[in-house]
């Protein structure tokens, strides 16, 4: 258990300094810094990585394989039409993808019994999708939010939608968008309410 | 560990009567009858619930809001176009959507390590959403696969996109369902190393 300890001590100073480096190079997003910073204060807890929610149009050479994938745009805030229409100028070949990507954290977690703490915590704030994905070197602990939406645009340059559909597309993507930061806040609360206790 | 073992035993042994009723029922995929076998058959593992991935044309209230959702059609399988312009003709409010859900399993586990086999076996087979969901009661693996799709077709009655637009969207649900179920088998081949082991 000592080991385990040092381990976990270990880790977590080691993604602190990582996240210090992604803070002074404005890699992480602002919706989410106070939140980081609160999980991070929890002696069992440390963040190893987060995305806030974000919009994507995505090129994909076929459905699933994202090894070839390009982003045309990506934006972690509502969009607006000109934006996406914008992204789709650049659609060359393979399919088009409008997503929206619901928020995504993964936390390093002292033990198994904190993990389920905080696994019970995210599923109380609506990050239903969410799971223990590592337990081998370091406990991993992902939530995520339910609001995903994978829209296909077009397929080898072709738009399969014109510029109203495109519009109602990008205003669905916002409300998914939109609710699932909502969430950001509830989950922030609970977080502080592990600090005061 | 004596009465965890013992624990175990009764979920999985409920577990499978369930299953039983379900397939005197037809109420199980054929596509994955196979698959849960194999894997009942495996000492350290039980099926909890299964979806071999299908397509679905929904209606629904509002983004998220799951619990008045209205299936108007819904296949384990390739579609046709027919199949989901007659399933659009029963849409009456809400949003519309044209659906492909990845296969999803939930499966049992004796102990965390062979919970932490499964998990890694189910990602290389390209079960990439895949995690620990629970293991307070029971320890539950899901596996699940990644090739989505969720585009709205249309909102309070009016349909959003042309029957033109809609074959190539039932194209594009066809290819990420055929994609997501071509796993299954690769999924099975790898359960079935797991027996002979």
């Amino acid at each position: 258990m000592q080991s385990e300890d040092v381990n976990f001590t270990d880790h977590k100073k080691n993604a602190l300094a990582k996240l210090k480096i992604a803070l002074e190079k404005n890699n992480v997003d602002s919706k989410v810094i106070s939140l980081l910073k609160k999980i991070n204060a929890i002696d069992s807890y440390f963040t190893t990585s987060s995305c806030a929610g974000r919009i994507v149009v995505l090129q994909l050479p076929e459905i699933g394989n994202k090894k070839q994938a390009v982003f045309l745009g990506r934006w972690h805030r509502k969009v607006t039409f000109n934006e996406v229409w914008n992204a789709l100028l650049s659609f060359e070949k393979g399919d088009a993808w409008l997503l929206t990507q619901p928020p995504i954290f993964h936390i390093g977690c002292r033990s198994l019994s904190t993990a389920n703490e905080l696994m019970k915590l995210g599923v109380s704030c609506g990050f239903k999708h969410s799971g223990i994905r590592s337990f081998s070197a370091q406990i991993i602990v992902e939530l995520q939010s339910t609001e995903r939406m994978d829209m296909p645009l077009g397929r080898n340059g072709d738009r399969f939608v014109d510029k109203r559909i495109i519009s109602l597309l990008v205003d669905t993507a916002n409300t998914a968008l939109i609710r699932a930061q909502k969430k950001l806040l509830r989950l922030e609360n609970k977080i502080e309410d592990l600090i005061i206790k």
